[in-house]
Order: structure tokens, then sequence, then C-alpha cells
């Protein structure tokens, strides 16, 4: 079988968000197998040296927030800046990292309704009551749920998940992996489809 | 007279050589036309917080080396990472805004071959000599643009440039203004067209 895309993604991410509603058409499109891979930017960005958007130096950090939303426009994906940006969501990565590991087929569903719900409905999925709800709607047992945050595999899953993101050279989200080959950016997915279609360039 | 594209570029930067590649077809398209703003990124980045980004911290750096060579190469752009990386093409640029001033039509031909030179022949046109020498090479007269190129006017010229793009909100290059409306990278010229084609989003 064809290697994986794998999609490196942070829920407080919007380019994340953006590309997370392409890239299960891409990854049909080209026949790959699709691996979602939750982390939290805020230890990344401890790890390599970077900063949320909106932290950087004034100029960039404005121009960030209009081209968040332009560029959501311009993909077709409805976005509404959040009133708390950026969050740590580290209840909801590790929430999908054991519905992953529970091979339930709401991971993904999951994923998106965490994102629309944090960049379409501004509800702060940070918090992880907010989290736990919206798996709740999704018909996900919260009892399960809940207990299964709390295990010491799935807080160790997401550590390493993070670790080895770093350690393979992500600074930023999203990132995306193919064939060993490393694109960051929801702007670089036309580059990720031309390398699986069309081989290295 | 429909508004013209301002393209905001610096001779040290990737990115702008890859959209200098593109930038004419796309103006040609939309019927627009086309303004050519040299500006020097190492002013930019002291005024607004900014720095090269093979000189931020270690992964995003390395990243960006592997992305120059493949967006040019996405974009079917020849591309050659230069020795001497970044440079600060004062010379060249004042060369671009006098010629600009003189009316000459090898302004635009003089920028794409000091960017061939640079980016694709390794050639450090951040050197007024090399500069000077891709001008003759035009056939452009070597005395009056050496005389041209110190007149306080257009020192001033470029100073200016440098200025009001900071004033602006310019923060990186290259940086696109159309009706108002400011883009930022290679990867936004897509936005760009629709956003002349078809109105804001």
């Amino acid at each position: 079988m064809a290697s994986a895309i794998e999609f490196y993604f942070d829920f407080s991410s919007p380019y994340s968000y953006i590309a997370s509603e392409q890239i299960e058409a891409l990854a049909a499109r080209t026949a790959r197998p699709l691996q979602w891979r939750p982390i939290l930017l805020g230890a990344v960005f401890k790890a390599s040296g970077g900063a949320p958007l909106t932290e950087v130096y004034g100029p960039k950090a404005r121009y960030a927030v209009r081209d968040f939303a332009r560029a959501a426009a311009f993909a077709g994906v409805p976005y509404r800046h959040p009133t708390v940006f950026p969050i740590g969501a580290v209840a909801a990565s590790r929430a999908v990292l054991w519905l992953q590991r529970e091979h339930s087929p709401q991971a993904v569903p999951y994923i998106h309704a965490l994102y629309r719900a944090f960049f379409v409905d501004d509800r702060n999925v940070g918090d992880a009551t907010v989290a736990l709800d919206i798996a709740q709607s999704l018909g996900i047992d919260a009892a399960r749920l809940t207990a299964g945050v709390q295990e010491e595999e799935i807080k160790t899953a997401l550590r390493v998940e993070v670790e080895q993101a770093v350690a393979r050279g992500v600074f930023g989200a999203p990132t995306i992996f193919v064939d060993g080959e490393m694109f960051w950016g929801h702007d670089r997915l036309d580059q990720v489809e031309r390398w699986i279609t069309r081989g290295p360039f």
C-alpha cells in the first residue's frame, strides 16, 4: 500500500483548520491513506523557538489576522477569528489520540467538529468541558472518553507525538509529510499533491 | 484606468524572485498596470522587527532553504541557492529607481536580469560592480547609471520607498497591494488574481 499522508495539526492553528477541510479530498484524489496527527504548537514553539503568529512583531501579527480570514474565504471555508486565541487544546488532542487508539469511526468527525466549534462558533475548545461536550454531541461515550484522556498511556502518546514531530523538523502547523518530504502550510497542499502524483521536484 | 498592482520586492528574496517571474502574466491577464517597487528587506526588518528566513530559529531556517528551491521548481523557475545569502542590494535597487525615473524601457528587463544573475548564476548582485556590469550587458549606459545611483534624489527615493512600505504595513517580500489590499508572499498570487477578477472576499 502507498505510504500515508501524515497531517500534523494543532486545534489553535487557523491554517491547520483550513487544510483540515481540504486534506481528505487530496488524499482521496491521490489514493493515499491519511494519518491525522494532533500536536500542541505551544510545546513545539517551546522546543523549536517559534511563537504564535498573533504574538510576533506588530505588522506581521496584524497581517496574520487578516490573512487567516481571507485565506479561509479563498478556500471556501467559514471562519470567524476566535475571541480567545491562541489556545492550548490539550484535552481535545488527547481525546483524538484516545479515539484513534480505540479505532473509533468518530475520530475524524470529532476533529472537524472541534475545528468548526472553535473557528466558526467561537467556542473555546481549549476548555476540557467544551471538548467533552462536543464529543457527546457526536454520540461519543462521555464517561469512557473522560477516563481515556486521563490515561497515562494517552498523556504519554501526545507528549511523544510532539517530541517526534520536533525531532523530524516540525516548527509550525499544518505540517505534512509524504514519502519522507516535509511541507509546511495550507498553501503547500498543491505542492503535496504534485509530489504524490508526479514525483519529487 | 484601473489602479496598478504594486509589487514590492527585494533582490535578496527568493519568493520575490519566484513572484517576479509570474507577476507580469498576472497583470496582463487582469489588464492592470504593474508597478515594480524595490525595497531593502534589511531596512524593513530593522523597522518592523523581522529577520531573514535563513537567520531565524534552526528548524524554520533549514526548512526555508529547502522550500525556496522546491517552490521555485513547482513554479517552473530555475533556482540555485546563492553562495552569499542574504545580501543588501543597495546599488541595484537604486539603479532600478534611476531607470524608472528616466522612463527607461530597460528597467524591468534589468530587474529580471539581476534576479537571474543572483538566483541562477550565483553572482552577488549586492556588489555594485556586479550590478553595473549586468546593466552594461543590457546596453544601459554605464557612465550615466553610475552617476545616477549616486544622485541624492535617487538615494532619497529608495529611503522613502522603504519608509513608505513600512508605514503601509510591509514586513516582508514580496508584498503586493491591489486596490488598497495587502498580500504577502508569492503563495498569495492566486488570491491577488481572484481579488482583482471577482472582487473582495
